[in-house]
């Protein structure tokens, strides 16, 4: 089935203690729906300035990416621009400029409305909502958040939260929503607040992830030894969730088939933080991605099954 | 068969956001000890002062734990003061009196020095080796340490590494070790210094575990909703690990050994933040290891085999 996705599309310059690239093709709606073209089909809405550069939307393309949902707008593309510390776990902001972005209505192509699997990915809750005020029946609505979202607009994500099955936030973000230390607290306590479905990231840590009847999964990280460049690793989480999931329901959604997907997201992005921006999506293929999938299984068994 | 362990006992004040409570059992090998006591015979090496009160040691020998090796020296018994800040994480030392701990020689009693499985608690380097310098041919070392040891005593620290079989230490200590910021590379790096397995231990998001030739476990932490007391969570993990490996292992220690025993090390620990102290142990039932050991299995699979 095919998976509706909004976001962010942006020119990033990306700064890590080793290396500095500029330029690079970034924004939560292009992680999300590369991540998730390699298991379904994608349907793209976002917007882009005039400079947008032609090779990133032939890359689009090439994933096969529907993008009638991608407006051109007279201006500049979105841009950020970010620096990594030492341990690489802490980022720092060092420019943002809106541009386009700044005046973004997210608005449907024709035969998107009725897109079965949707993903909002991290942009304001006004604008997720704007998106679910343009679709049908949906089967399954995932949204992605942030720290600023919870800070300025809280009310706003509040009624998105009633709208959604599932909300994906990291850690810090968990505490901060709902004010508790204890993770496994607060991932029920945003249950409580409308998703049937909760995956609290924890960055090189896993994924915990919370449904009906206490059902529960901890998902631990792939071990990975070099990290390149972590942008963008919770948006191809998130988008590799929601397009493997996408794949393989055919009526209702299970708690299995959501732990398979959590697997698969984290897989997805253990490959991407291996390179700068998007750059590991172009040559990753499905045998890899396979054999992650087998050895990350392996990683986590308590009693071997070979 | 036997474990023998040595460490520090200790007399605890300790304090939380919510209580505080003084006087309390302490010290790594009376964690590691009683933890190990729930799947192996314990010899245990320590020293208390004449104020240690006789109610620790009834509790210790009802748990089996022998004590022959147990000096009362005359003085007072170390006393360590903490206090834990709001997220649980992260603790402040307020104060320490070595007491009777200051001139500790570990002495091994007769018929200690044929133990075959040896757990080196939380002391020293310069007192692990020594006790190594007592024993005869040991089938399995483990050593716990700190990074207090690391700072001040890594040529003592480097020795003791070419002469034990596993390493237990936090992520923040792999890192420190080794200057490495993959823990993937820190665990590898350990290894070339000498132990052929290393437990790199990430407090609430469990425990890395690495073998030979690329052998390697990712256990997650058990969700816990409510933490009392984290003081002894690693110094119990460390005891559950070896006591349950001793009791299992029959011929050489396999990489699916330590898996099992890992995640019952985590169990143990799980168990023994919930209340503060030792106390949770003293109402701990096979039944409720069991449980948690099936639930926590359950938790951490990918595709849910029942």
């Amino acid at each position: 089935m095919s998976v509706l996705i909004v976001g962010s599309i942006a020119l990033d310059t990306v700064k890590t203690p080793f290396e500095e690239h500029a330029d690079l093709l970034g924004g939560s709606a292009s992680y999300c729906a590369v991540a998730a073209s390699f298991f379904s089909p994608v349907n793209l809405v976002g917007v882009v300035g005039d400079d947008f550069p032609k090779e990133h939307v032939a890359f689009f393309k090439s994933r096969d990416i529907d993008l009638a949902g991608l407006q051109i707008a007279d201006g500049k593309t979105f841009r950020w621009s970010g620096e990594y510390m030492l341990d690489m776990n802490v980022r720092e902001t060092r420019s943002i400029a809106l541009n386009v972005f700044e005046h973004f209505t997210p608005k449907l192509a024709d035969g998107y409305s009725d897109t079965p699997f949707i993903l909002l990915g991290n942009i304001g809750p006004d604008l997720q909502n704007h998106v679910l005020d343009q679709v049908a029946k949906p089967r399954f609505v995932i949204a992605d958040t942030m720290d600023l979202w919870i800070n300025i607009a809280k009310d706003e994500l509040l009624r998105l939260l009633k709208r959604v099955d599932m909300l994906i936030l990291n850690d810090s973000e968990a505490r901060l929503l709902t004010q508790q230390t204890s993770l496994v607290k607060a991932g029920q306590q945003i249950q409580a607040m409308g998703p049937r479905y909760v995956a609290v990231k924890k960055g090189e840590h896993g994924c915990l992830l919370f449904g009906e009847d206490d059902d529960f999964f901890s998902c631990g990280a792939y071990p990975l030894e070099d990290v390149h460049d972590p942008t963008g690793a919770g948006d191809t989480f998130a988008g590799g969730l929601a397009g493997y999931l996408a794949s393989m329901v055919e009526d209702e959604v299970t708690f299995a088939d959501l732990r398979k997907a959590v697997v698969h997201g984290s897989v997805l992005a253990s490959f991407n933080v291996e390179q700068f921006s998007l750059e590991r999506m172009r040559t990753l293929t499905q045998e890899d991605i396979r054999e992650r999938y087998d050895s990350f299984r392996l990683f986590s068994q308590f009693e071997v099954i070979e």
